[in-house]
Parts: structure tokens; C-alpha cells; sequence
């Protein structure tokens, strides 16, 4: 059989990089994985593709090396330890594909031009998606690098990705497209739990409360995606383990830290993952948080049929309140994040709305603050109207000293800027 | 002259190494001092020591090398850069008086071991305490290190310090001392701004908030320290710039995050160093950053003789509650944090109760966690009613949107481990 296709090594076969590599595999790429874990490998070899024993073993006579580990280090561990880097034949192509942070780009760049490989062509392709979108080739590729790299590795791409989309600004940007992404995704699924465990301390049907939610204002992607979790009560099925999103949070963090860039409300999100890391939470999936904001574990589930009112008049629209409170906060900050680091602002909102990072607050006031030009809340004509009514439903919880950190935070925030 | 002193090598002649290293020249110990900023080093030739033209000429043929430069990188380009290691004697002993990472000890161990320089003694000494007290030869020093070691660095560390402190545990015990330390300092000066800026914003008579919050439980060390900088409306002569409570904050955070364990007080403080950064307060005395807090930036001066009533009823008392709350809160994660990382708990309430980072809460409350054995809020008395005090004090502002997010941030741990 002639292919046209070109061939493919792939180093790391978890979850992510399975499904990516078994992807290829049935698109009839040539591909020839590597995993620490041998079970791995035999999956891929089920899916048409090889085995091999090494990354070096995986990378040699390949046109492309696409990178699916868990972080920089193992990153470094593959290229130069696993001798990967070094195997390459001359002029190929790295496609690094894992979050890092993005200053890791140009230290790995370097890395390579050090021990003699300037040859070699190095791509930031950072994925979104989940493992489901992953085994479709269906994920969102935040791409960056150098032009004519990327053309020449446009069918890798595209056949792992829906969207494809091409950052500008040279290679890293790539990483900080999804590390804005995840400033939203991070303060999103925190705030899920808040507003969750907000409802089933308040003896609120949790059930009618889901639904409402998803139907206003308040509705994230995240929201949507983590309540069902919630709902049953089911944590030890991880869908996304809390140390994943703290990890990203963490890369959010310390890149704006590191530019004395201010972002309260990341931070807290962060301290939030950690609190619950420290809870005993780490392992679990990270919709388990919410139990951090109610009295007992359980209780999200349990209330699913509860006909009570709410605790001191605590309504489905106070829940609301809150979580779009929350969300317009995190709006800006994203948003002047982002113009902080260059980032092409129209692209950025039609990825975040288009990804996990989306709620209905950012699809209203982002746009309208890319359009005005400004990035605090003035371009959002009722900024005021959602500071007061968070106000006023955060007040309604304070006979009962219920906890809302990113809801006291974002008030704070609000009361800042505006 | 016969002198049983032994030679000394001084590297860092800024504010704090300058008055220490003339201080021990006037105490007779021989000195070769280096500074990149030659002035520097005849000022210290003008006290009766001498300068050097490197790094490896201050340490060449001294028993003790002393740093007291601005950061880790200093120190390695110090130490390994400029020759020092390499020219220092046979088992001489290396005197860090830095405030660095802790988890930098250990490296910059191992890099002393690498260049096959297992024969010298390494010593961590971070010192707290101002330039005043620095030529003074008063500092508060942490010492951590081999006990046959800092027992042969005695007499030269207690030249030095007044009170010096031994910390168990070997070495980068000492910074882990001063970090915890730092944490009160950082979570304290902040604070003393938010409350000068609510005072300035609902119209107080500034002076006497001051002379009240000084006599009352909400008093800390940094309030009644950086208060007169803000009555006088002058930031400008710098004290101690915004950047150095940030570069300690961000030891504080980086340290427990890296270690999963939360610290949402510290991160917040941290947060607004930054922002008060980011609106161009860097290089200014840290006293400065009330102006994030109030509606004009020279008000609380303007304010010394006001003789209004305070904005919708604001009195000292609100003022006084927000302090206490937030002073009680920080304590506890202070504590929590000093027993997660291994330090001696009575040690520590002595050295912060006797340091900057002192507060009347602090001295009252962390007392009574450590006598219980308790790290949460249970030992503590009247925490349920500090907490309530804090939140009927935030609730009366709440109608003029003042920023608060320290006392915000503060009322949430209440109510989470309450």
C-alpha cells in the first residue's frame, strides 16, 4: 500500500495522547507510539498503529514527534533523557501538544539548539477538549510557531483538531491562547461548587436549580459540565481530577505573577483547588470541590427532590446573582489579562466561547469590551446592576455564614474597577 | 595589634549589609568588604575596614564569608561567578544572611558540594529588623546550620544581632522562620492600608484613628509603623519599597503552594502588592498603597483634623473590627502553616510577638492556639465574635462600595473554619 499520509512517532498515551494517537492510527497515519506503561501501547498496536521501546525508537525516521506528557519536565525527560531529540533525522518536526507554561517554549527551543539540533522545527499546540473529543479528533489546537512549520504540519493538525486554530504572534502564543482559556475554566469550575453548594445550604432544590442556572444569565460551560457530577453525588468517577485544572490554574498564576500582572480572582480560584487538595480532594473529580461549601457531603444529591424554601429566602435567582457576579469579574480580568500578553482579543473570544472557558456573562461583556477598546467594566452598560444584586444576595447569606470566597472576591473586584 | 576576632569577608554593602558590615568593623573585626557599587565600600573603608576589587579577594584567607545580597541569583553569582567559593580556604565557614527560598539552601549545598567544596561550612542567617538596627548591630537573626558550626560562628553572629535566634531543624530552618515571620508582616502591612483607606474614605479624623487603632486590639506593629508615613502623605521617602514586602510575600506563597497548602490570606496580600505595583507604586515607600483604598491619594493627611462623623455611621470601632478580624484570621493561617512546615510553635509566637510582624491579636490568639494544640479558630474564645464583628463592620460600607478585600477575604476563612 502507497501512503501519502507522513509517518508519526508519539510519545505519551494517557488519556489525552491515547486517544489522539488511535486517532491517527484510523485516519491510516503511519504511527508508532511510546508510553511508560506498556498496557498503553497495546492499545494503540489494536488501533493499527506500533509499538516501540524507547522515544528515541518512536521518533527515528519520523516526519513528525508529536508530545503528549503530562509536563515540561516529562517533556525534557522524552526529548533528551529518552533520546528522542537526538534520533530525529534532520529537518523534522516536534509537535508539542501538552500544557506548559509558556515561557517553557523558548527554554525548550534553546534546549534543542544547544546540543546541535537547530534542524529541527518545534510546534506549540496545545489542546482543549477532554478525552472524548480527543479519540474523535475533534479537539480545539491552540497552534503557534513559525509559519511555513505550521503549513507543513497542517494534516497532523487537522486530523487531531476541530477547531484549528493559528495564534500569532510566534511560538509560545500557542500556550497563552489556552492559558487564557483556562483563566476562565479555572474560575468556572470553582465557581460551579460555590454556587452549588450555596444552593444545597440553603435546602434548595438542587434539580430545579441546575436547570435554571443553565437556562440565565449565570449559565458556564462548566457549570453545565460539573452539576450532573454534583447531582449524583459522584466524585469517584473523575472526569477531570481537581490537580488537573489546579495545575493550570498554577501555569495562569505564576506567568502573571511573574509580569506583576494582578488576577485576585485566579489566585483565589487556585487557593480554592489547593484548599481542597488538602481537604483529601486531589484525586477526585474536581466537581467535588462543592462539598468545601456545604454541610454535609451528600447533600447536593440528596435535595434533587426538595420542595423547601430557601434557607432566609434564598432563591434560584440569588444563585444566579452570584454566578454572573462572579463571571464578570472574571470577564475583565481575563480580558486585560490577555491584552497584557498581546493576545489577539477577537480570536480570544471566539475561542473561549466556542470552549469550556464559556459562560453567557462572558459572551455578553467580552464582546463588548473588545468592541470599546477598554478593559474595565465601563463598555458593560449594567456592570452596576450585577455588582448590586451580587451585593445583595451575598448579604442574604451572612446570618448563616455561608462561605463564598470567589463571590466576596469578585464583589471586591467589581467595587475596584467600577 | 594582637586581635583574637576572626577575618571577615563581606559581600552586599546596600542599606542592610552597609550598616552590619561597618558595625562590625567598629567592633574590631578585621573586614574586607565588596559591592559592585564602589561608594559603597568606602563607606566601610571610612568605619576601619577594607575594600576588595571581587568577590574571591573579599573571601580569600577569611574565616567567615558573609552575604547580604538582594536575592538567591545574587548569592550564586556571588559565590560561583565572582570566585568566592573557589578562593576561600579550607573549611571556612559561608554566613547567608539573605532572605531566600528556603528550598535554596539545599540547592546552593549541593552546588558547594559539586565544585568539590564539601569542606566549607554553609550557614543560613536571614536577619529581620531595618537598616537601624542593622548598624546597630541589634538584628533579629535566624540562625539554622550544623550546631558545631553556628557554635563556631557565634561570636561574629552575635556581634551582629540582638535577639539571635537558634532554630532546630538544620539548614533553611532559619529562612522557614522568617518566612512564617513574613507572613505576618505581609498580611499586616496591607491591611494597614485597607483600614487607613476606609478611615480616609468614610471621612475619619485620620490622627485620631491612628492614636485609637494604636491603643486598641486591632493594633499591629506595621500599622503603628507605616501610619505616620500615610498621615504625612509622603510615600516617596521609601522606607521600605513595595517591591520588598512583595519579594517576601512571594517566598511565603511560592513555598506553600509547591507544598499544596493553602494560604488565601498571604495570596491576597500578595495580590495587592502586586496591584499596587502595577499602578505604579513599585519603588515607593509600601505605606503608599493606602491610595488604592480611598477616592483621593493624599487624603489621610487632609484628614488629620476632620471633624466630621464617619459615612453612614463608619466609627474607630469599624475600623478597629476589620483589623481584628483580619489580624485573627491571618493568624490562624499563619500557625497552621509555622506546625505544616516543621517549626518549633512557641519559638515562633516569641519571635513575632518580639518582631514586625507583631499584631495584639496575634500575641492574644496565637497563645492560646498553641497552648491548645489547635490550629483552627476553637481556642480562641471570642473568634465567633470578632467574626460577627468584622462582618456588621464590612456590611456598614457595603453602601458606598468600599474596597475591602482583605477583611472580605478574611470574613470567608472565618466563616470556612468557624
Amino acid at each position: 500500500m502507497v501512503t501519502t499520509l507522513p509517518t508519526i512517532g508519539f510519545c505519551g498515551l494517557g488519556a489525552m495522547g491515547g486517544g489522539m494517537a488511535r486517532n491517527l492510527a484510523k485516519e491510516q497515519f503511519p504511527i508508532q507510539g511510546f508510553d511508560v506503561y506498556e498496557p498503553l501501547m497495546d492499545k494503540l498496536v489494536a488501533a493499527g498503529g506500533t509499538a516501540s521501546k524507547s522515544p528515541a525508537e518512536a521518533a527515528r525516521g519520523k516526519e513528525f514527534l508529536i508530545l503528549m506528557v503530562v509536563n515540561d519536565k516529562q517533556a525534557d525527560s522524552v526529548l533528551f533523557d529518552g533520546g528522542a531529540v537526538e534520533a530525529m533525522d534532520k529537518g523534522k518536526t516536534i509537535i508539542l501538544c501538552s500544557t506548559v507554561p509558556p515561557a517553557y517554549l523558548s527554554t525548550l527551543r534553546e534546549h534543542i539548539d544547544a546540543v546541535g539540533r537547530s534542524d529541527l522545527k518545534l510546534l506549540d499546540c496545545p489542546v482543549s477538549g477532554g478525552s472524548i473529543r480527543a479519540a474523535a479528533g475533534t479537539l480545539s489546537i491552540f497552534s503557534s510557531g513559525p509559519e511555513e512549520d505550521l503549513d507543513n504540519a497542517d494534516v497532523v493538525l487537522k486530523a487531531m483538531s476541530d477547531p484549528l486554530y493559528r495564534i500569532k504572534g510566534g511560538i509560545s502564543m500557542g500556550q497563552v491562547a489556552k492559558m487564557c482559556h483556562q483563566h476562565q475554566a479555572a474560575t468556572n469550575i470553582i465557581m460551579a461548587s460555590e454556587a452549588m453548594g450555596l444552593a444545597a445550604a440553603a435546602g434548595l432544590n438542587t434539580q430545579e436549580v441546575y436547570d435554571k442556572v443553565c437556562k440565565s444569565i449565570g449559565r458556564s460551560w462548566m457549570f453545565e459540565n460539573r452539576g450532573p457530577h454534583m447531582l449524583a453525588n459522584d466524585y469517584l468517577t473523575v472526569h477531570s481530577a481537581t490537580t488537573i485544572i489546579l495545575k493550570d490554574a498554577t501555569i495562569v498564576t505564576n506567568h502573571a505573577k511573574a509580569a506583576f500582572f494582578p488576577l485576585p480572582l485566579a489566585n483565589m480560584a487556585e487557593q480554592l483547588y489547593i484548599q481542597g487538595c488538602h481537604a483529601g480532594y486531589a484525586k477526585e473529580d474536581d466537581a467535588g470541590l462543592c462539598r468545601m461549601f456545604m454541610p454535609s457531603p451528600t447533600l447536593v444529591g440528596e435535595l434533587t427532590a426538595s420542595t423547601a424554601a430557601g434557607k432566609y429566602g434564598i432563591t434560584v435567582d440569588d444563585i444566579i446573582n452570584l454566578m454572573a457576579g462572579v463571571e464578570l469579574a472574571s470577564t475583565r480580568e481575563c480580558m486585560a489579562f490577555a491584552k497584557f500578553v498581546g493576545l489577539d482579543l477577537e480570536l480570544l473570544t471566539d475561542i473561549i466561547n466556542k470552549g469550556a472557558g464559556a459562560s453567557n456573562t462572558y459572551e455578553k461583556a467580552a464582546g463588548e469590551m473588545v468592541k470599546a477598546g477598554i478593559m474595565g467594566f465601563k463598555p458593560v452598560a449594567d456592570a452596576s446592576e450585577v455588582r448590586d444584586k451580587l451585593e445583595a444576595s451575598i448579604k442574604k447569606t451572612e446570618v448563616f455564614h455561608q462561605y463564598l470566597p470567589m463571590s466576596s472576591a469578585a464583589l471586591q473586584e467589581l467595587n475596584y474597577y467600577l
